[in-house]
């Protein structure tokens, strides 16, 4: 499947040399779920887009534009995974953010390959997530942290380098998410997530789930995660997945994360299909 | 002038698509200074590459064939700036850091107009430099910080937008740096610069003022820049350009700024020429 890179509304062979999100990681990113030929959740996505937009002062393409090119890419009804990078645009050397068109670009990837929906096993992060309200909650290129979170599974030292996915803490020692998904714990038979305003992704799953379970936001220390009743990490990908493992600490299966998963496939047909494979 | 841009040791016409670089800000660079075709402190610039790449456990490009292909781009003997951007090179989606070879890239630019060499005007930021103990020190490509206090110049609400630079504060409240440069301030006849354990860029210039002014790494505060007797910028491509403003402070040209700007013509000819033009 081919990517398609535009520069504007133009499209160009490849990102231009002076582009901002290669120089600074100056630009936004959106991860899709598409099923059947349709983009999931588009309007969400493209919601946090602007959002994001406007925090860091950029121009975006043309939303009708930049989605009937992503149409264009799944015309054949097929599923998959669609990932939509947004950057400020081509600049100068300097810092200094220059009214510029956006470079962007689609590309088409294949759907992940679940093992263990149910049965996730996670281990805890060294690497911290800074504080930083500025950048909080919208999903830009400024990565490194989380390359950092994932790259402790290649150092022998580390502990649990088995585990599927890491919980990431705050600087101040909050647990804020796991390293590409959010984050959800079962307390007293009321559903929890981390507040997103000092780091972290405003996720598009966790922002459906908001509603769909009456979740109450909160700050979670890592004892509120490990003595909680049952967990799961979701992402707009893979839809909820439920935690067998945190470090020592072992769960069963929970009915209310199965009651999770069927909440959100009434409203998700691709995680119905999911759900049922799994 | 030309860019050159390289996929592992291949010399190829644009930046890979699926670049992490691009993706993530997953990378490291450089900003040089070329003075009669030579690169201005190459092994300086080299060993924070390298320290750089340690931390983020990315692989570099062969010393020699980057230095060959920098001195290829200046071979005429003129002065400019030269800018290396090396990233981990290609990835598939997802943060996990793969064994790959470097993308890299050179671009020559032209010397910056230094207007007010010696009679600099700055403000205060009100972006904050978050804590981030794993990255600071090093020169990546997650700039955003950097990106959103540049754009406050931007906001006619924001104060003082005909400064030159800005001085940056930490989470905690500690001067930094300014956006493009280290602070260096003078208090009881002696030079001090702000620590860069917790964030900042430990600058070439820094680090090669610190023993040239016998200069005292610290902990500063507002009041310690605002109060001190001299105060300085420096970076690799301008040396050193005194400030004469910062707020409602000014200060009058101070001789241990001569002073430090004559040292450092000592051991660099590019500022020599530089302090001559001033």
């Amino acid at each position: 499947m081919s990517v398609r890179v535009f520069a504007g509304s133009q499209r160009v062979d490849a990102m231009p040399v002076d582009d901002r999100g290669l120089a600074y990681g100056d630009g936004l990113f959106e991860t899709m779920l598409v099923h059947a030929g349709q983009v999931s959740w588009w309007d969400a996505h493209w919601t946090r887009l602007q959002c994001g937009a406007r925090r860091l002062r950029m121009v975006l393409p043309g939303q009708g534009q930049v989605r009937s090119e992503a149409d264009a890419l799944f015309a054949d009804g097929a599923g998959g995974v669609l990932k939509l990078i947004v950057t400020r645009g081509s600049g100068g050397r300097g810092y200094a953010p220059a009214d510029t068109p956006a470079n962007w670009m689609l590309s088409p990837h294949p759907l992940p390959i679940t093992r263990s929906r149910d049965r996730l096993s996670l281990r805890w992060c060294a690497t911290r997530l800074a504080t930083q309200p500025a950048l909080a909650g919208i999903k830009h290129c400024n990565r490194l942290e989380q390359v950092l979170a994932r790259a402790e599974w290649n150092d022998p030292a580390m502990a649990d380098t088995g585990a599927d996915e890491g919980l990431m803490r705050s600087s101040e020692g909050d647990v804020v998410c796991a390293i590409a998904a959010n984050l959800f714990v079962l307390r007293d038979g009321r559903w929890l997530t981390p507040k997103i305003d000092r780091c972290g992704v405003e996720g598009i799953c966790r922002g459906q789930l908001l509603a769909l379970l009456e979740t109450h936001e909160a700050r979670l220390s890592v004892a509120d995660v490990e003595t909680a009743d049952a967990v799961f990490l979701c992402n707009a990908v893979r839809g909820i997945l439920g935690v067998a493992r945190l470090g020592e600490r072992t769960w069963p299966s929970h009915p209310a994360v199965a009651q999770a998963r069927r909440l959100l496939a009434r409203i998700h047909p691709g995680f119905a299909t999911d759900a049922e494979i799994s």
